[in-house]
């Protein structure tokens, strides 16, 4: 069964604090019921991605509360976490409730309200992805881990602080188009490399922000998604993968196995090639993110990334646009709703509604690219427009 | 597609002041893949049902860390949260995966460590299932939520004090019966009435306890199930629902209508009736959750829980037995791992593996009943053996 999104929505991403979670969820959640053009009634079930209400907000039981919330108490509704890939998953598994034929049309939410703790309680609450006990609980925090992650790309393929500096630059570029985005405006490479230390080579400017905000995407069957939709957008693949939660338990480093894992289970399943993709929203969480992502999805050899980047390949007019919204760097990082912010950059793309950001030559399939943590979780999913 | 569960395996619940949260799942664990007979290698998926693991160890995203310490890194892995009823959900979710066709074979887990903190702090941690606005942020805790809702039942049915008693009374006994029960012994009527009071009605051993434990359950598809497994129960059906998460937003303060909405679900999708079902664990986090539980789930008319308990159709030689493993009260309630916990007692009984708390007749059908918070989330599953 083929499963397309029928509605999207989301809330600009910024610092809200006159906003609650809750008020973030029912801004998102009502912008999507009305894209798509249906009535509250007519959604199954939902499932919300966040990765830590607990720590932020010591609200659990969010599956319940966005379901309540937006009017829908009754239907069935489930959290989702896996750390930053919290929005990924729910994607996921709301894709997977439909194929299974138990509902029809279900809401995928992700959001995420981060600026109620001070940024020291945000720190430790995001270090609740790393492994406790033996990363976090000895002090490193996620820009630590990314560093090194950094320093060893650096060793082995050459790596520079440029080529880093450049994703930033590009995706603020990208970002200072879109009207959800954080920060809309650019910076440069000289900008980045002046700006303060974090973890060497990491400055602040390599760093995501932390951020409120929430997303939403409908998603129906084959059959409600053609009755409903006129412009439907199809989710061709989608697939997960894990590596150990710990850095110092991987093969390498500074390669991203799980993200590799599922881009090739992703790709496999819907038959095509990096080659014929023509945008992808990835997981930018620091600018070494992006560079192994694109890297790992097979956009370019292992070890190029930063060089692929220096040339210009990922930019807006590039061979394969990456991060067009801004990415988590310059459009914001709400961490459980950035998995479904993607996927809402992606169907806005190919419903070719994307403005002054949009991709050239009208692209057939996009992909999105989230991950959890330091890469111990990873959701890649292929969107086919115009089919 | 029919699902069918292969093996399973838990922990002995209690206070396991020397094991850890990785601990504990990687015991459940190798249980459930030993049971099933397969390698783990054969597995395609895991869900893993937790709280707050956040709350109560800093530490989030538990479905890679699961895959991770099992030996199963790369696989994909999603935490699922609803609250208590967090393994219910995972349950439905690994159900729905199969179903879908994306996976043969997938883990549903649940665990919850909470004995790392204080009794305090785990209440705190737990109140992150209430409203946290409306509810918990005013200083209600669950036992408080769950006696408003026992004090409301007793005027509106004249439930009394000794039949809440009487549910206490028969799960202590059932558990005594039970190898992994954290509470391996009978309790009288007079000491439940005299244990000192928590919220009025309520008393100590009218509440279920603060509890270690993981449980995992293996489930495959229909042709997986038929090859692996000699004894196979199956998913006959599974259904969740959800209710306002804040107490007072409800119709009625003594009426869990998740729960019934769910089961309503469930025996539809299934064409049975209660009449049909042999046993259920049912969610008696407190006494008076076990009797709206067996009012909602329509093996007793609405009002008439208390009696129905006191009339003895509920023991284990009753009409209906209800938590032969002892349930929350005397088995433990690691909140995240119960809803598993009872899909492992489901399958033991319908395996006619249970022992001395065997229900008799070798019924055909068994029932769960998962409840998150004061029953914002509702899981109901019913269980077929020996088809």
């Amino acid at each position: 069964m083929n499963v397309g999104i029928i509605g999207v929505g989301m809330t600009g991403f910024g610092e809200y604090w006159d906003k609650s979670f809750k008020d973030l969820v029912v801004e998102a959640g009502s912008k999507a019921i009305k894209d798509a053009n249906i009535e509250g009634r007519d959604i199954d079930a939902a499932f919300a991605g966040s990765m830590t209400p607990g720590m932020f907000l010591s609200q659990e039981h969010v599956g319940a509360l966005v379901a309540d919330y937006v009017g829908l108490a009754g239907i069935p509704a489930t959290r989702v976490e896996g750390a930053c890939a919290s929005g990924g998953l729910a994607l996921q598994s709301a894709y997977q409730s439909i194929k299974s034929g138990e509902y029809d049309i279900v809401v995928a939410a992700g959001a995420e309200k981060m600026t109620d703790v001070s940024t020291g309680q945000a720190t430790i609450a995001l270090a609740g992805a790393s492994d406790q006990e033996w990363e976090a609980f000895h002090g490193v925090t996620f820009p630590g881990l990314y560093a090194l992650m950094a320093q060893r790309h650096m060793i082995e393929y050459g790596t520079t602080e440029e080529q880093l500096a450049q994703v930033a630059v590009k995706n603020h570029r990208n970002g200072a188009l879109n009207p959800y985005a954080q920060y809309r405006r650019e910076v440069t490479v000289k900008q980045v490399l002046e700006s303060i230390p974090i973890a060497d080579p990491l400055k602040l400017l390599d760093c995501s922000p932390i951020t409120d905000g929430a997303a939403v995407v409908i998603l129906a069957n084959e059959e409600k998604t053609r009755r409903l939709s006129e412009n439907p957008v199809w989710i061709k693949s989608i697939a997960s993968a894990t590596d150990t939660l710990a850095l110092h338990d991987r093969e390498s480093l500074c390669q991203t196995k799980a993200a590799a894992l599922a881009g090739k289970k992703a790709f496999m399943k819907a038959d095509l090639k990096p080659k014929d993709i023509g945008f992808a929203e990835v997981h930018d969480c620091f600018t070494i993110a992006e560079v192994m992502a694109v890297e790992s999805l097979g956009f370019c050899e292992v070890g190029e990334g930063g060089v692929f980047t220096e040339k210009g390949e990922t930019a807006l007019d590039g061979s394969i646009p990456v991060n067009t919204s801004g990415g988590l760097k310059s459009k914001g990082h709400p961490v459980g709703a950035t998995g479904i912010a993607q996927a809402v950059e992606c169907v806005t793309q190919l419903r070719g509604l994307a403005g002054e950001r949009q991709v050239k030559d009208n692209p057939r399939y996009g992909m999105s690219h989230n991950v959890g943590g330091s890469g111990a979780t990873a959701v890649v999913t292929i969107y086919e427009g115009g089919a």
